[in-house]
Formats: C-alpha cells, structure tokens, sequence
C-alpha cells in the first residue's frame, strides 16, 4: 500500500515506542520519517530495527521537515505545550498525548494557537477507542437505555507506581483520574458542573508523605441531571480492574473486565476463572491502534479528530476541582 | 414438634403477613396465639386459613396475654415506638420492624425502655440474613479480602411507590436507603462518620413535587478510612437491582443480582438471561425467614439478637444526615 | 384455608419423609391423614411432630380408609408396581415414585390396571418442574430456538452411592440416567428411537466389580430427526452437576447450575464463585414441591396429571437398551 | 530485527493470504521472499502491497530457491501431498495446512518422505494455539483436574458453505470435525481407540443431496480409558460454537466463547450479551499468529515442531473412521 501519511513522532518513552511499533506493525498507510528522543543512544538500535529512517535528538528536526506531514507528541507532559504550540506554528496535524498541560491557563493557549494554526489536534484519551466502552457509548447515544441517570466507574491499578513518580505525576486526580474524567463526560454525553472528592491514604503510608492520596471516591454532577461515581485504587491485587456502567430511564449498560482467557476450572475447592487482563498495556492494546487510525484517517480525510483539545481542556478542569474539593471537603463547581 | 415460643402479631399489613405466614409454614418452634389489626374484619379469614387462634382489634390483648413470649411489631412506622415501649414494659421480647421511629429521641427513648426492661429487641433489616450479602460479610470478617477500602451498594427499586405514599414514607433515605445504610455498616464492620449526597428527581416529576427525590449517588466515611457509595434509583426497568461490592487491601468481594433461572438464550439477535427477580418480595423471600428464625434462636436460647436497637438508631441517624447534606449540598459529620 | 385433598403416604424413607414435610409446609389444600411404614417405631416422632393422624404398619390401611382421595407410593421399588396395582384396584388416585418397576411386562401391567381403575397415576420425574428446566421446555415448545437439533444432557452426582446400593440399583442406567432419559424426552418433545452406549469403570474399581459402571456418554436418536447426548458420572468433585442445552435451527438454549448465591471473589490468586448445589435435595428443592402441587391440581381438578404412566414406561425402555447397547458395544433400535 | 528465517509460501487464497499476512505485521524475524499462486494475477497487487519481492506461478521456483529455508503449503488440499514431498526433497522445512491428504497412504508416503528428508513438517491444526484451549490443555497436563474422564466439544460454524464447497469438501468429518478430532486428541493426551456417529441432514436438505450430512454427535474412545463427545453443526444462528469441557476426576475444565465485547445490557425485556465471535477468522485470530510463530521457532532453534505429521495423520484416521460408523451405524475401531 502507498503510504499516505507521513509523520514524525517527538519522545521515545514507553507511549512513543507504543505508538511507534502499533503504526509500524498495523498502519500500512502511515510512514514514519523521524523519531526524536534526547535519549538518542538509547533508542537508535530499537528504531532502526523498526524501519525507521532517521533517529534524531532535536525534535525541531522535525518540525522543520516539510515532507513530515503530523506529528505525534510523546514527550514528558511539561514539554507538551510547547512543542505542540511550535507544531502548530510548523502547520503540522498533532496527536498528543494526555495531559496537554496541567495548567488551564497554559491549555487555553495552545488550543488558541492550534486553532489560529487551523491544524489539527488530537488527545490521547485511547480509553474512548476501548471496544468495550466504545460500545457502552454507542448504545447510550442510540438511546438504547433512555437518558442517563448514574454513570458508575471503577478504575483500580493493579499496583501503585514508584514514590519519585508519585511525586511528579501530578497526583492522582490529574495522573490516574484524568482518563475516567474524559470517560464521564464520553458515556454521559454531558459537561461535569460539580465535583465532590472523598479521598483517603490506605494502600501505602509513602503515597500520603509524598502529598498525595491513593484511594478516592469522587462524585459529579453533569449539566444533563445525571449524577457520577468514580471510584480509584492504586492497588487492586487481582489486577486492572475497568469497569463502567451506564444506568438510565430505559435499562442499563454494564461493561465487565476484560480477561486472558474464558477458561473456568471447577474443583473440589471453588469455581475459578482468570482474573482480568494485568495492566493497560494488555487491557488497552487495541485502543492504542484504534485511536492512531482514527487520528489518520481524519488527517487524510480532512475531517474532525474524534478527541479534541477541548476534550484535553475539559478533563484537567475537572481534576483541579477535585484536588480542591479534596483540600476543602467541600463540593466544588465548575465554570463551564 | 413441641412449639417452644408463643407469640403475638401487631398489625397484618404487607410485612406482618408476611412474617405470620413465614412462622406457619415453616418455622415449626414457634405458635402465633394471636395477631391483631385495626382492621380486624379484612384479615379474619386469611388468619383462621393459617390456623391462628386469636384475631383481635387492640393489641393490647397480646402484650397482656401471660402466655405470650414475644411479640412482632408489624404496624404503621408512626406506631412502632409507642407499642415497642408498652412491649417492653410488658416483659415482651420484641421484633420490631424498620424503622423504630423516625425521630432520633424518640428512638433513644425506646431503647432506654426495652433496657430497662431488660426484653431483647431485633430490628427488621432482613438483608443482613440473605444469603448472598451474609457470606459477603463473613467473608469480610474472616479478612479474605484483607482491610475493607471501598464499599459500593447498588439498590435500585423496580418501580416507584404512588405519589401518595412517597407524601408519607419519611423521603427516600429513611424509607429506602436506611436499608442499605445498614448493609454498609454490616458490611465494613465499622460505622459512618460522614454523609454527602448528589440527589436528583430525574424518574418521576410528581416526586419532586411531593419534596422528595428519585435518584441518588450517596457517599460515607467509615471510622476505619474506608469509603463508601451508595446509589438508589426508584425505577430500574429491569427489575430490582442490589448488588454490592467490597473491595479491601487483599480482593474483592462482588455480590451480583439472583435472578429467577440459570437459563441462557442465544439466537440470531443476541444471548440472553433472565432480569434479576422482580422486587424485594421474590428477592429476599429466605432472608424474611432466616431473620424470624434466628430472633427467635436468640429468645430460645437467650443469646444476643443477631440486629440489635442500636442498629436501628443508627441507620436512621445515617438518613437524617443524608437529608441534611442534600438540603445543604454539604457533607455532615455524624456524632458517634 | 379448607382441607381439599385427603391422602395416605405408602413408606417413609428419604423420599416419603420428603413428599410429607413439603406437604405439611407448603401445600394447605391437602391433609396427610395416614402414613404407612414397616418401620412404624423409626418414624412414629418424626410423623406425629408433623401433626399427622394414623402411623401404621399396613399399607392395607391406607388403601381400604374410604376417606383417602389418593396414595404416595414411596416404598422400595420392588414394591412399586404391586402397591399401584392395589391402590388403583381401590379407585385411589396415585403418585408412584420413579420407577414403577424395572421389568416392562409389569410396568404395562400396571397401567393396564391404572387405566381400567379410571384412576390417576402420575410418576415421580420431579425434574420436570425445575424451575430451569421448565422455562428450558417452555422456550423450546414456543419455537423460540426452531426445531431441536441437538440435545444434551450433562448429570453427574457429587459422590457415588455405598457399593451395597450399587449391587441393588438396578445400574446406573435404570438408578441415576433414567431422569435424563425421562429429561431428553422432555425437552425434545420426541421419542427416543436408538441408544448407543460409551461406559466405563473411570471413579471407582469396586462399582465395576458390582458389575455396574461409573461413567458414560449415552447417545439418542429421536423420532422427530434431533440427535440427544446424555453425560454421566457417579462423582463429580465439585458438586451436583446439572446442566443441558438444546440446540436448535433458531438458536440455543443453556441451562446452567443453580449456585448456593451470587458471591465472587476476585483475589491475587484468582477469580472465584460457588460450586453448584451440593446434590439433588439442595438441586431440586422446588420441583419436589411443584410436582406434588401439580398432581394435587390435577387431581382436585380432574385433569390429566403432568407426567404419565406412560413416562413412566417409555424411560425403563430407554434404560433397559442402553443396558443392551453396553454389552454388546451396538447401537440398540427401540419399539415405539 | 534482522529477519532470521526465508520463507517462500505456496498458495495465496484465503489461509495463504492470512499467513502471508500475519507474518509481515506479525512476525519480524521471518522475510517473505516469494509467494506463488496460479492466479498470479489476481493477487500481483496485493503481494507488492505487502512488500514481497517476488509473485510467481510456478512454486516450482521457490522449492528452488536455495535463498529460502521454508516454506508455508497453503495450496488445495488435493496438492498437497505432492507438494509436500517435493519440498521435503528440497530440503526445505515444511508448515502444511491442513489435511495433508484425504488418503491415509498417501499421508505415510509423506511422513516417510520428510523423515527421509530429515526436514521439519507442521500441520495447520492452528486451533491448538488458540489462548482458551492452550490454557485448558496445559491445565490439564498439570493434572489440575486429575485424571480425564469425559472430553467434550462442541463446534458449530455460522453458517455452512455453498453447496459447491461441500460436494469437493470430502465431507464434514474430513473438512469441519478433523479439527475437533485434533482437539480431542490434543486436550486427552491420549490415542482414539473407537468412533462413532450419529449423523443427520437437519439444517439443508441440500447437503444431504450433495451425499453429506450437516449435524452430528460423535463419540470416542480414548486409548486412556476416557470417552470424548463432538457435537457439530453447519449452522449456528448465533454465531461460531467453539466450547470444550475436560471433565476429570478432580474437577472439570470448560471453555466457554470468545465474545466481541464484554457490554451486557439490562432492559425491561432482557438482560443480553454479545453473540459470540462470528466466525474462525475473528475467533482463531491470534492462533493463526501464535502456530506461525511457534513453527519459526522451531526452525530456527531447530527444535521439535508442536504440531507433527502424525497428528495430522491420526486426525485423518478418525475422520475416515467416522465416515465408516455413520455409513454402518457400528462403532468403529482404530489401529493404533
């Protein structure tokens, strides 16, 4: 196939390796020119055997490259504004990934500049590309249960992250929560007005010193009338537990984990059956394709990115009303 | 078998019926002497069909009938304080139906009289005795999830009651929530010290206007650090939804809906099951029994009743702080 | 509620005590008068707790008490057929625990006497007013899933009976299949035409050594086309195992185990819930019930009971080929 | 990745164009260097999209291409055979789809060509791969259930093949059920002794016309004492039935379908599911990697192949086998 879409992908972390092998693997119609990492050594050998051309340290390199048409940006989050601004400068289409920024201020200002731009740009909300939860959403939107009334979601991680993440990640609203908030808003169909967080250190004492919480429960109300819960862990010992439901005036929609395998052992002791896939990686895999192609297509097809900027906008609001509730213990609402 | 317990009905409405026809054919320890009603003409023949002796308009009767044990308080919520503290004067053993009362010093009061008097006091929340949500517990209580994290209660009636009892029945907290108000504090082992509540009319307008609500996202602090969340619906079209889940440090523990038959269709179209059993009649039915069986285990045996007064004080006291947090959009403390 | 129904009970062993207990329980429209054993002194408490009249030694008694309507034969099975030839010589309506008889001739015998008595003779296959079961055939009757293709049948008891029950069973053909058998006829709405059996000794040397097996795969070819396949072994570690599927031009029907309650618990190790019912008195618990209900409906209503004498026959004609097909490894043709 | 192993594939209808397929997205260390196909033109586009170098007609090119070290027989199935052992004296390791031939002495002139040759050769048995049975199999080698009592499969396609497909397809138990025979042999570990059938024509009288037959119970024999049951159909209105259940002395293994999602939704009708995967190419997806992938393996470690000549010898055996007890309706014997 002729490929169609060439594209330059900026940090070679784990998301932009993701992001890297799934289009080279499963995106025929995309070719990546340049990858850019300031890492460089570290990644040569890894891209090299992936086909890709050039391995360079300045993503600008990039952004100068006239036959590189979009890019993606998997850099540290405190560099995604920037770039991404210098990308729309450059008139380039942008995938980026989730959060833009954790300051709206410095997230209106890339919004504005992309839309000066009249580029594109996506936001790595791949939860949304989820078969599952794509589904759950497409039956809401067909009316199969009526108007929402209470969107449940669970979203625990098998296990925490190290203590220095902990430390810069942003906290738990804005790292973990982030993903569940654009959820919300995806399966409602409605904008978050109210947000009520209670938030509690029971997983590990460490989590609590470095300033953050590792267990919350967070309620919100939406513009339709519906109510939400969300609930977090950083540790359920039995694995990624993902799970939503969607309750209305005519039914409801519940969305089950995902496991390995549908093999069921009955013995003397118990009937047993897997527990759910391990970790994002396993449980996301396909969103991770679904949402590139989805991002391509509409680059090519010149048509609108299925998770917009202001997607990217809305989700940080509601996870820096959270961080206040939970510092107030107050209900917080939101300027919408 | 020789009836080894004697006892006397106060009111034969819905539930009262229920408990003397539950004693009759399948609790063989115990012998109604005599059931009383206001309306002593509409249950005179239901009443000799069961082959009780006495059908009566006072209840007087029963609390100064000497051969009467223990007596069941099956009348209007209005009547159980004042009939519950003549029981006890009595010397009756007492099965009171929920709520004692809807006023916290008049609760108080009543379980300063049953002390006083020194008779033994079970209140009416039948859950704790199914099946599913008791090995839930114990399961709990043998640590097999470690440390209780989050506590999730979905309870969803069918279908709301008429406008004209919603006028009545003390709001959806102390008439449909104080149920799951107990689970949560029988499920955790520990008790709530803090209410918020998003409430919504979003089944029925006609609710609104009677000053009440239909839907609602509730969540708790334990004194434990665990979180909880309840939410309630008063119409669930699929039939009557009560689940629950208890996730700690070790697991989880999932209680799903029972459903009428283990009977799977697959055709063309879709695979399907059976909606959940219809309402809390079919759903709880051995619970009904199992909580009069082991009431009356407790007389027999003078031990400890299994649901005790100040399960019931505290339940209500949950639902006065549910109401305030709702007129208030503020969370509220509970004195413990 | 006024006794409609009067009836004796012929042998009060395991089965008998249970057609007494659900009838004194749950059944008010009818009243035990008479309950015979050889046994007389092993039940004499048990029978009077149950509030039942006359404990007698003579079966006789029962069959010559004018005011009895109708007879539980209960006895051991060598007694079946005589007792049923008296009780329909003395016009009473009968219930004949499976089977009537292992021999055919004697079985049509009797429901040659049965039939010119003008009485009722309904024939214990309780399995048939499972509540699973039922909907299974109701589904199948209504054409939910077209014409019946394939039919098949998984039953394996939890443990095997003493080896002195073995020598005295019958084979497991005639002891434990012959509920499937009367099950795939059920469900099918077909006769069975051939039977070609796979067994084995596979749980327990000395069954085989009582010249009985403890395994087998039972294939059927009905009269209308569909192909049945029956499952069996005498021990199955986690439980009761009971389970069907009818497979048809429209579409499946699956009918699971029933599970002591709907707990799951997800830990680091796995994923678990209940084992199924531990065997058949846990298992069938209602159908027992529902059966009598139906006899004594159609008895009380003149109307032809739900499971005929000629159920009764066809099952022992299933049983006594598949025995044939055993020995001599050939598919076995039925008469119908 | 440097590519490591050059394959040539023979044959580019469906399956060679899936191989084909699979191992440029799939499989970084093998290169495809030439594909053939008589149809050269039809797949000429397709093959460059992919970036193979070389499409040619005459596989006789790529068993001489001293380049290339293996070689994928994805031709029809009456080709097999023959090309097969021209490659084995090409010294070329040999992947086959399945069967290798429909005549069991052709079969062994293979083996004995390849053993001759002293090449590798895998079947195409891809099922085996598949993550549910895998894991059922590997369940059962730990001796998790003990000892295996029944096996049994159900495997239904969706829909059956044109009437033109079946006249050439040698029939189901060499077309559909050879994949089944392999399962049966694969999940006992243990040699089928004895066949037989229950066969009929129930979804296409067509099928019947055509000398085939579109429903059937089989059942077998195990050399281990333990008896194994295949049910099939041509038509599944639900979708492709693809179960196991391993039943073994200390518990049961049952695999259940693969489904699109894991959405249910509750309505006042129903409470449904997705049906399951619709066919082997969304059902056996990753199988068709994971065989591949393993047979790579193999050469390039020089190990033994998973999936040997014999297997597909002894799949062969029992399809021939079952042909013979449907058209005698006697159990059949193997030599083994």
């Amino acid at each position: 196939m002729a490929k169609k879409l060439t594209v330059g992908i900026i940090g070679a972390g784990r998301i932009g390796k993701l992001h890297a092998e799934n289009i080279c693997y499963n995106i025929p119609e995309v070719k990546i020119k340049t990858i850019s990492d300031i890492r460089i050594d570290a990644i040569k050998e890894w891209a090299t055997g992936l086909g890709i051309e050039n391995v360079v340290k300045d993503y600008h390199e990039i952004l100068n490259d006239p036959e590189i048409d979009a890019v993606f940006v998997c850099s540290s989050t405190d560099t995604h504004a920037q770039i991404t601004i210098e990308a729309a400068e450059a008139g380039k289409d942008i995938f980026c990934e989730k959060p833009i920024d954790l300051d709206l201020d410095r997230i209106k200002k890339v919004l504005e500049e992309v839309e000066k731009a009249g580029v594109k740009l996506q936001v790595g909300f791949n939860r949304r590309f989820d078969h599952n939860f794509k589904k759950a959403r497409d039956l809401v939107k067909e009316g199969k249960i009526g108007e929402p009334h209470i969107i449940k979601i669970t979203s625990r991680d098998p296990e925490p992250p190290s203590i220095d993440y902990v430390k810069v990640s942003g906290g738990l609203f804005l790292d973990m929560t982030i993903h569940d908030f654009d959820m919300a808003r995806y399966l409602s169909g409605s904008e978050v007005t109210e947000v009520y967080v209670n938030g509690a250190v029971l997983v590990d004492e460490e989590i609590g010193k470095a300033g953050d919480i590792d267990t919350a429960v967070i309620t919100l109300k939406f513009a339709n009338g519906a109510i939400g819960v969300i609930d977090n862990s950083r540790k359920a010992v039995y694995g990624y537990d993902q799970r939503v439901e969607v309750f209305g005036s005519k039914g409801q929609i519940t969305v089950y984990n995902d496991k390995p395998t549908s093999v069921e052992v009955s013995t003397e002791e118990t009937v047993s059956t897997d527990k759910p896939k391990y970790f994002f990686l396993e449980r996301y895999t396909d969103s991770f394709i679904t949402e590139v192609k989805d991002f391509v297509k509409a680059v090519i097809e010149d048509k609108e990115v299925p998770v917009s900027g202001i997607d990217g906008l809305k989700s940080v609001e509601i996870g820096l009303a959270a961080k206040k509730s939970l510092e107030t213990n107050q209900p917080v609402k939101l300027d919408n």
